[in-house]
C-alpha cells in the first residue's frame, strides 16, 4: 500500500475491498503519513454479478500528505454506476454512498489545511448525491472553478467518441455527460484556487485506443497560506440562511430516495421469504407423498422416482437461495435505516441551527447553535 | 437515531449493521450534533452461526456532544468475543477491528476538545489490540486513572459469580476478567480527570439475576478547559523515543498476528478451491458414466437411479458450498491484505520519525518529521 518507486512515487493502493478490489489508489511525489479507509455500507448486489459493482467494494480512501508544513488530505472514491437514467435501481445505494462520503470528509478533515477529493461519483453536477456532497463539505468543483480549460466540451468525462462506449449508455446524452470530479477546499489557514484543468479526448495520440473509458482529468492548484483571521475552530464559521434551508432540501429529497430504497429492499425481502415458505411448503407436501407408500405397505409409488428427486432439488435451492436472498436484504434494510436515521439527525440539527438564525438574523448577530440542554418540551419537532 | 424522550435523553442507536444490529448505542442527555459510523472490515465468519458475531455486524459509532461550549467526541464499540485464550481463531479479525478502531478514533477526533471510548473490547488489558489502541491514541483507562473505585475486584467486568456465565469460558481467569473499558483523554484545550468509577457486582440487589452477562461500568470525569499554551495544530506534539519505539514493537506484533489471520484464510481459500474442483471432477465422472449406456445403447445403467442423483445433489452441494467459502475467504484475505498494508505504511512512518529523533536527540532541539521530498535512494527501509 506504501512503496517508494524509484522516481520517488508513493502509492497508496485501496485493491483491498471486496472481492476483486475497488481498482482505486492515490499515487503522490510526496510521503504519505497517514492513510485511512472507509467500505461503503451498500454496494449494489452480488447477484447483479454482469453488473459487477457489489464485486469490486466500492470505498473512500484518504492519504494524508505534508505539502511545504500544509496538511493535505487527500481522497480518491468510485461510487456504484448508473445503468438507467430512466429506471435506476440503485439510486438509493449511491445516494447513502454520497452521504458516508461526505460524513468521511467532514469528519476526518477537521485538521487538514487543503483537502483535494478525486473520482467517478457516477453522478451528473446536479444530481442529488453531488448537491448533498458538495453542500454539505463546502467543496468546490475544479471544472467550475478553472480559471483555464482544456478539454472535452462541457467538462465531459464519458464521451460518446470513446471506443470502450456503447452509445446506448449514454442515452438521452448523445455527445456525453460529466461524472468524473476533482474537487478542493482550502481552510482557514490556506487559500487555494485551481489554475488549470485539462482532459484528455478519447484515444492516445497516434493511437486508435483510447487509456480508459472515462477521459483522465487534470488540475493545477495553487495553495496560498496566510495567518487566519481568529484563530480556534472552525466549526464556528457560520453558513448563511439561504444554504442551510437549501441544505434541509436536499437532504429532504435525500431522505426520501432513500425511503424509497427501503421500500424496495422490503418488497424484495418480502418476495424472498413468501417464496421460501412456498418451497418449503412444497418440500413437506413431497415428503408427505412419498411417506404414504411407507405407511400403506405394497401401496405404489404415486409418482415417478426421478420427478421426486428433480422437485427434492428444487425445493432445497429455492430454500437456500431464499434464505441468502432475505440475509443479504436484512442487511441491506438495516444499512438504509441506519443511513435514513442519520439524515433524520441531521435534518433535525440543521433546522435547530436556522431555527437559530430566524432568532438572531433582525440582530444581526451571528450566534452559535443553543446547547441542547432544554427539555423536551422546548424541542418540539424533534 | 436521534429521538429525545421525556426526559431529555437523546439516542443515537447503532442498530444498522449486520444481520441483527449491533446492539450498541449511545444515550446522552446533551444534543447529539453529528453521529458518523464505521463498520469493521472483518467480523468472523457467517458460517460460525454458532458465534454469531458475525450476524451482528460489529461497528464503531461516534456522537459528537457540545459540552458548555467544549465538543466531545463519544465513541462505542464492541469487538470481536475471544471464545477460547489457548486457540483463538479471531484474534486477527480482532487486531484488525482493534487497528480500525484506532484509525477511525485518531481521524475522526482532530477537532474534539474531549474523547470519550466506552466499548466491550473483548480484549484483556495487556492485549495486543490495547495496546495498539492505547498507545496509538493516548487514551487512558478510567480504570487505572480513577481516584476512587467501587467495583468488582481487579475491575473485572466478566466475573463468575454472574449467573450468565459458564465457568469454562472463563478458564483460566477462575475470578474473571477485565474486558469492558471506558477510556478518554483531553486536549490542548482541556484536561480531562476521573474523580470516580464503578462496577456492579453481579446480581441486581435483592434479585436473582442480574442485567447483564457483563458488569456495566460507571465513571464520573471532570473537565478543566484552559487556554492551551501554543496555539495551531496538535498534531506536532512530539511523542517521547521509547514510546514511539513501544508503539513500533506494538505494530510488528500487530503485522504478525495479521500474516498468521492472512496465512489462515489463504490456507482455508485453497482447501475451497482443492474441494471445488474435486466436486467438478466427480460431476464429471458421473456425468461421463451415465452417459455410457447413452451412446452404447442397450448396455445396463451402472449403478443404481437413487445413487445416481443423490450423488448429484452432492456434487452441486460441494461447488456452492467452496464457491461461497472461496468468495467471503477472498474478501476476508483482501481486508487482512489492506490492514497490514497500512500497518507497513505506519510503522515506516513511525520509523522515520525515529531516525529524526535519533539524530536531534543529542541537540535536544524536537523537530517535526522530514517532508519526505527526498528520493528513495534516500530511503532505503522502504
Amino acid at each position: 500500500m506504501a512503496n517508494t518507486d524509484c522516481v520517488g512515487v508513493r502509492v497508496f493502493s485501496l485493491n483491498c475491498c471486496g472481492v476483486i478490489g475497488s481498482g482505486l489508489a492515490i499515487f503522490s511525489k510526496h510521503r504519505i503519513h497517514d492513510t485511512f479507509l472507509y467500505r461503503y455500507s451498500l454496494n449494489g448486489y452480488p447477484y447483479m454479478a454482469h453488473h459487477g459493482d457489489w464485486f469490486g467494494g466500492k470505498a473512500v480512501g484518504m492519504a494524508i500528505l505534508n505539502l511545504a508544513g500544509l496538511t493535505a488530505n487527500v481522497y480518491v472514491t468510485h461510487l456504484h454506476a448508473e445503468y438507467s437514467r430512466e429506471k435506476d435501481s440503485y439510486l438509493s445505494h449511491r445516494v447513502v454512498q454520497a452521504w458516508e462520503l461526505q460524513q468521511f470528509i467532514r469528519h476526518t478533515s477537521t485538521g487538514a489545511d487543503v483537502v483535494i477529493v478525486g473520482g467517478d461519483l457516477n453522478m451528473h453536477p446536479q444530481d442529488l448525491g453531488c448537491r448533498l456532497l458538495m453542500s454539505y463539505t463546502g467543496l468546490r468543483d475544479s471544472y467550475v472553478e478553472t480559471a483555464k480549460f482544456d478539454g472535452c466540451e462541457n467538462g465531459m468525462t464519458l464521451i460518446a467518441d470513446n471506443l470502450f462506449i456503447s452509445k446506448n449508455e449514454l442515452i438521452p446524452f448523445e455527445k456525453g455527460i460529466r461524472i468524473d470530479y476533482i474537487l478542493f477546499k482550502g481552510s482557514s489557514k490556506t487559500d487555494i484556487y485551481c489554475d488549470c484543468m485539462s482532459t484528455t479526448k478519447g484515444s492516445i495520440p497516434g493511437h486508435p485506443l483510447p487509456y480508459s473509458d472515462h477521459e483522465a482529468l487534470t488540475v493545477e492548484l495553487r495553495l496560498e497560506s496566510h495567518i487566519p483571521a481568529q484563530t480556534g475552530s472552525d466549526k464556528t464559521q457560520d453558513t448563511p440562511t439561504e444554504k442551510l434551508a437549501e441544505l434541509v432540501d436536499t437532504l429532504t429529497e435525500a431522505r426520501t430516495e432513500v425511503k424509497v430504497g427501503l421500500h424496495c429492499a422490503e418488497r424484495i425481502r418480502y418476495t424472498a421469504a413468501r417464496t421460501g415458505v412456498m418451497g418449503l411448503a412444497l418440500l413437506f407436501l413431497e415428503l408427505a407423498i412419498a411417506a404414504v407408500p411407507c405407511f400403506a405397505l405394497g401401496a405404489e409409488q404415486p409418482f415417478p422416482r426421478i420427478s421426486f428427486y428433480l422437485l427434492a432439488i428444487l425445493c432445497f435451492a429455492i430454500l437456500l437461495t431464499t434464505f441468502l436472498l432475505y440475509i443479504f436484504h436484512t442487511m441491506e434494510l438495516k444499512s438504509l435505516q441506519g443511513a435514513e436515521d442519520q439524515m433524520r439527525l441531521a435534518a433535525g440539527s440543521l433546522q435547530e441551527k436556522l431555527r437559530g438564525f430566524s432568532v438572531t438574523q433582525p440582530h444581526s448577530v451571528p450566534q452559535r447553535s443553543p446547547d441542547g440542554e432544554q427539555p423536551c418540551a422546548l424541542d418540539p419537532e424533534e
